[in-house]
């Protein structure tokens, strides 16, 4: 429902729509500008600001918030998709902390990635710089807003937002927040605006944006990804889709496997580093699987597996035969799809088949499997002898990610505030010419 | 002629152009796994049996070149044209040591990008990776084929070309024999494929296998890179259009000024960082402008000038005037739009109007001019007193190079073996979970 499915294409945009959106993109080309060459000191107090102006407006709000709840109420919205869109106080204080921490971040733009004098004396410098303008694609969650708008502020970048229309009140109300005190500031307010004013044609207008939009990160479910993926003419950063797997070697500790299988996939179910498959080495099944599949079922775990799993399963743990569609399926749910297979060839096999690329676990205590496993699976993330879960932008010190990339180019795996930016060369000579 | 038009859409796809396509990038994805654990060594060996190979079929084909200069003359192409498409045995050879110089440069596969322990004793490192499959669509440069060629194999990926049809003759040999050389080395022959037979339904075909191509890069006219950056939804790397500008400031040296435009305009004309535009500071104009004008005439280029231009126009020459269109021509002639500015803010706000973001120039002696100019101007290269010209892989010491980006994402700039690598993080730990 709030996603922009397929039959939303080009022909539906009126005139009038695709103008106005392209107007707003360029006010956010000339607001980028302003804040390309903003100190870092300039950004952080922006940053402290909006977090402080949030925290101000917390009753408009919630007020506003509380709309948007009774709307997805009256249209029979699930409780778990409406407890990711409310907002409490409480909540709205750790958006807000979420900005502070952002400016304590080093600021990415102005890195010298590479940097060297030529022969002939010219002076080379590849310095990190802000994209410009960045658009954000996403479904109801309001603290995306919050989080984008300080990812995109904080790297240099002007950020063009068009959120889930069940959280279009929220939105609303904090796009405004936020622009004030942004004003409040000496910045433009047009660094952060929404087109949510415009529905899905406006969304399909910013796809289309190209020139104006620099980059366009879809997040969200699977159908929205693909959608923004096929019609933008803007580049596009997929992210997202997670279909994980741990495999357990022959070599495996038992408790070891245990332990990263069910936090894995029971840690938090709903996530794209959940995993959602487990595949185990034939040798290790006797001594693994029953336990395995007792564990995984008495957290209530949906157990679907092929014949030899089935085999394995204890007295009163059922085992669903799992079929092509289970391979190829991120539940985001207590449910797991179980294979076993003849060994580590076979593993490579039905990952190389069935993986989404985002993240792939090996548990093993021998050092040639384990070599083997990170050198010929193709994934953003590899785990050895580790839980799924710790594919995170937090976890491995990136602070916030505006998203886990699963694809290849520009950036892959989780997403911090360098990821935001690109590179400019600055070459200084003396009057050099090309002999 | 040679390149994909926007009347080539998906509807003239029949499926078994399609079919046929997806199973060349299927095999090539198979092809590039074998690579992509092989080891410089490898990869440096069959670097030089290719370069062996061509030049021990010179004769086979400067046969297949005939035939298509034969068809090309046939057909009313230009000397020039003609020209770019023609192969010697002195050609060949260059082309082979190109592929040689390849060998010597190193292995940007398994660079360990970033890499630290975090505090739960994880293990994190950030390795440089193959792309997997790279696709080429490029113009009438049979020399391109065996670039792209030893540029993927060097990086560790497969690619898969479409060559211009003028050249097919040429390239249906160079890749038999390439093909036939990588066998030799035990290397798959599906490695480097040609999709040339499915003319330009099969280009369109790749632009559409997202999934089995991982990147596609085109090289050409403007024309054929917006048709696959429009039509394409495998992620594209958009290169080579160069609206390149050279600003003379207000405190110029007026040799030196001289000197970097008249090497950016006329050093070598029809390539894609050659300047197109000159942009004269008015306190610079009397002393400046005329000599400049004499001195392009006297060059043969074809001036076009706004009023102020005109008016410095020594006697005799010729200023036509410049138009809009003049300000967005990239000419790739030996032609140039000319422009007296109030200052450096009327340079910033003309080249923020009308570059393409490839290279823009300034000649100046002032430290604020300079400092301002690099800040302000969003660019793939600045040049502060230096040649549009430099901004080349070779000449930035990347070595050899498949194109110059002019979008933000992934590469901005001149593209190295580098740009044709992806990442993968490894984690390693002892049985970590997220508690």
């Amino acid at each position: 429902m709030t996603s922009l499915d397929s039959t939303t294409r080009t022909a539906d945009l009126t005139d009038d729509v695709r103008d106005a959106v392209l107007d707003v993109a360029r006010r956010s080309k000339v607001a980028a500008r302003s804040l390309a060459t903003a100190t870092r000191a300039t950004k952080d107090a922006a940053l402290q600001a909006l977090a402080d102006a949030l925290v101000a407006a917390s009753d408009e709000i919630v007020a506003a918030n509380a709309k948007d709840l009774e709307r997805g109420r009256a249209n029979g919205t699930s409780e778990g998709l409406l407890d990711r869109l409310a907002l409490t106080p409480e909540r709205i204080g750790a958006i807000a902390d979420a900005l502070r921490e952002l400016a304590a971040l080093p600021d990415p733009v102005g890195e010298v990635v590479r940097g060297s004098t030529l022969p002939n004396g010219l002076r080379l410098r590849q310095v990190r710089v802000p994209m410009g303008v960045v658009g954000m694609i996403y479904e109801a969650r309001p603290n995306v807003t919050v989080d984008a708008a300080g990812l995109a502020l904080k790297s240099g970048n002007a950020v063009i937002l068009r959120g889930g229309s069940a959280a279009a009140s929220s939105n609303e109300v904090i796009v405004e927040v936020l622009g004030r005190a942004l004003e409040a500031q000496g910045l433009p307010r047009d660094l952060v605006q929404s087109i949510d004013a415009y529905g899905r044609p406006g969304g399909v207008a910013l796809m289309h944006a190209r020139g104006l939009v620099d980059v366009l990160v879809p997040r969200g479910g699977a159908s929205l990804i693909q959608t923004v993926v096929q019609e933008s003419t803007v580049p596009v950063i997929e992210t997202g889709v997670g279909n994980c797997h741990v495999y357990v070697d022959e070599s495996a500790d038992v408790e070891t496997a245990l332990n990263i299988v069910m936090n894995s996939k029971t840690h938090r179910v709903g996530v794209c580093n959940a995993a959602e498959n487990l595949l185990v080495h034939a040798g290790a099944a006797p001594d693994f699987l029953p336990a395995a599949l007792d564990a995984l079922d008495a957290a209530g775990v949906v157990l679907h597996g092929d014949t030899a799993t089935q085999g394995y399963a204890p007295e009163g743990v059922e085992v669903i035969p799992a079929t092509d569609e289970d391979w190829g399926t991120e539940y985001l749910a207590l449910e797991i799809a179980v294979r076993v297979v003849d060994d580590l060839d076979g593993a490579i096999d039905h990952i190389r088949t069935w993986s989404s690329g985002h993240t792939e676990a090996i548990v093993t205590r021998d050092l040639t499997s384990s070599e083997r496993f990170v050198a010929e699976i193709d994934t953003a993330a590899i785990m050895v002898n580790a839980s799924t879960r710790f594919t995170d932008g937090q976890q491995f010190g990136l602070g916030a990610e505006i998203g886990i990339s699963t694809q290849k180019l520009h950036a892959r795996g989780p997403m911090g505030l360098g990821e935001l930016t690109t590179t400019k060369w600055i070459v200084t000579g003396d009057g050099h010419v090309r002999p």
